[in-house]
């Protein structure tokens, strides 16, 4: 589930957005937070796409959340402009966006951390994501030991926190019989939002 | 579905491939071969995100099909590395991969494109895709003038064709409980597939 309780609604493409969540929503669309974010990382000269959880949209901003010290954040130091998808295959769309990333402002990120469940937070205190390590049971070790050491369960870490993008393009695309898929974009020209149509 | 006859399981993370897409099958995976295909334009400095479906891995080629006038092959020829995606949601798994990308060779597309349905083949041949058009109408006008054009729908235009990428980077990322999940990276360093565990 997406947050979309403080989406705003005066951006037309939200509006879409939020007509095309409904309807997921409505066929029980699994993980439909699931949302893949692609960056560059500029030193590597190098494109990495990953699923993450998208939490709220709040205004035009589009927050999910991330160790600090991933992969990702490298590259979204390096490059901010980010590619994101979403495909909800109960209805066969797929939402293309465009954006620019930022860290979330630290106020939000502790508040949403003191609401979190103990158990996720217990993973993204003892975790150095994406980092090499011997086991998967060195991982649930780690785990346990942050885990009872209970009060710092509602403590973000410096190292933890979120992402917030603001998009300036969707796609919207239809998936229909023989190709014949509706697409419609969204993009920002000249500081205001327009729409066409493309191709198939 | 893709074509998995041909892959070749020598190469240890295409067992891995297999296995899980055999698992996904198994659980009726809906759009099992649709795959986000990440691409960096230079000269716009740009990432763009795609879901394209993959037809084949023969050997170590991963292949699928495009206009070769579209946005993606402009991006490719700009940037050879790309990132895929897959997520399989009715097992919860997601696999990241890093590969280059080059067009398909010839004979292959041709192949290919004569086995097609002669209604994918008329959109394939009537639509300049991700062109802006002034009405989805047209879309059908144009698709439907090259459906009736009997003689051609099986003679493959320059401009549409297969690409292949071969990778060298895996991840494998099975979902759990609590964040606790599990990943394994296979990559290729120094000519050798190597592989290990990272942290969720």
């Amino acid at each position: 589930m997406i947050n979309l309780s403080k989406i705003n609604k005066s951006i037309e493409p939200y509006i879409n957005f939020s007509e095309y969540y409904e309807q997921a929503q409505k066929k029980n669309q699994k993980n439909i937070e699931a949302i893949s974010i692609s960056s560059f990382n500029k030193s590597k000269q190098e494109i990495e796409s990953r699923l993450v959880n998208l939490k709220y949209v709040i205004n035009n901003e589009w927050i999910f959340f991330s160790n600090y010290q991933s992969q990702k954040s490298k590259s979204f130091e390096s490059h901010s402009q980010i590619a994101a998808l979403f495909y909800w295959n109960s209805i066969n769309v797929q939402i293309r966006i465009k954006g620019n990333i930022f860290k979330t402002n630290k106020e939000f990120s502790d508040k949403h951390f003191k609401n979190r469940l103990a158990g996720k937070n217990a993973l993204a205190i003892s975790s150095n994501q994406s980092e090499k390590i011997n086991s998967f049971s060195d991982v649930k070790t780690n785990y346990k030991i942050a885990l009872e050491n209970n009060d710092k369960l509602f403590q973000r870490p410096d190292y933890w926190g979120g992402y917030s993008f603001i998009p300036y393009y969707f796609e919207f695309w239809e998936g229909h019989d023989l190709r014949l898929n509706q697409r419609k974009v969204f993009e920002i020209i000249d500081n205001k939002w327009i729409d066409y149509i493309i191709q198939p």
